[in-house]
């Protein structure tokens, strides 16, 4: 029964790779930079994108919105007059839990690939099975807020393995927290080591420059050289 | 392909409630209040239940804990002597994003239940999937955080539908976020009307006691009767 199951979860993560490379070979064609941006609901990967979208050095920013229900994140981001397409898992009963790549592939014709060079996904907020499913993106970006505890890289090994940068987030709050930064970033580099990671926040703008720079770089550079190219899939 | 989807999806969870009613069964039997106890990451279940394990009047404690890897909660409750079952999701790839009812009832040989009379299973950190699958308990308590914001309830209202009590977790921060209660209110009663709630801090101990209250009165009831019991499975 238990090799049954697990059997099944590899043919479906297969399929999805396939379907992934697929989605890389197009967004190859078309120019275009993607990042996958996860996180745990709540984190504030919504505001942090409003600090950024808008505003990236020479690069034209669209948005993936990837929710259960609702529009509200993408109606947040629309105002800041980034193109932005909705993805809702709701269909199935709950809705899914995650963007896979399929998903992302029926959303490709609604996406404009001629008139971006990064595109942002922004993932359903979840810390466990987004990390499972690559969707053709170049690199993965997480965000956790400090607000949800210092052990959470233990906790969550796969996602913060999974990822190339991390934004810790909701810094300012620091002071009213028992937060333990350092034991975090041991947490952290136990699980990733050495992995980039930018403490910000989306409400005072610390951190945000950084961020700003780092997305810049990626978007920037042509694509098939140079950062997040190594994680392809 | 969509059909079938959807076809497979709902058998999964016709095989969960036939299991989920007998461990609902196995429960009774054994005169044993449950509680499914579900959050997104970093919510605080864990800090509340310290808060309440150990001194429910007249009510003894059992915690079925549910995470995808690691024994770092249990751990934190077994020093309050407390019985603590782990339960891990992580045999398949990436782990599981919930708990189950068979997950529940492959845990069942393991817990204390002739020693307990209320039994809370803190399910993993997740707004999604965890409100799909009932594993035989009398009630679902969730816990939102205000530092996830307002707008919770809407965009996973699922979850806030499926529970009994919404406990309303580090409102000490309350000062220090742009977190408009009056309106995570509203979003809460648009999808759950009138749900119970109860505005709480693990950190100062504020509406502790009157959520150790609601368990001690859902522990000290007999099966069959009081509260909980129209949410049975």
């Amino acid at each position: 029964m238990h090799r049954t199951k697990v059997r099944i979860v590899e043919e479906a993560l297969d399929a999805n790779n396939t379907i992934a490379q697929a989605n890389r070979a197009d967004f190859d064609r078309a120019g275009v930079r993607v990042v996958n941006f996860m996180s745990a609901p709540g984190a504030g990967k919504t505001a942090l994108l409003e600090r950024v979208a808008r505003d990236l050095p020479g690069v034209r920013v669209g948005v993936l919105e990837g929710d259960v229900q609702g529009s509200m994140d993408a109606d947040r981001l629309a105002s800041l007059h980034v193109p932005v397409t909705q993805l809702n898992t709701d269909p199935s009963f709950g809705g899914e839990c995650h963007l896979d790549a399929n998903m992302v592939r029926s959303a490709l014709p609604e996406l404009p690939l001629d008139d971006i060079d990064l595109l942002v996904i922004e993932n359903v907020g979840n810390l466990v099975c987004p990390a499972e499913f690559r969707v053709g993106e170049d690199a993965r970006i997480m965000v956790s807020s400090i607000t949800e505890g210092e052990e959470k890289p233990l906790k969550y090994p796969l996602m913060f393995r999974a990822c190339e940068l991390v934004l810790i987030n909701k810094i300012d709050l620091l002071p009213h927290l028992d937060f333990d930064l350092d034991k975090f970033l041991y947490n952290l580099d136990s699980v990733n080591p050495g992995v980039e990671r930018i403490l910000v926040s989306a409400k005072t703008g610390e951190g945000v420059d950084e961020w700003r720079a780092w997305l810049a770089r990626m978007g920037a550079v042509p694509t098939g050289a140079g950062a997040g190219a190594e994680a392809r899939v």
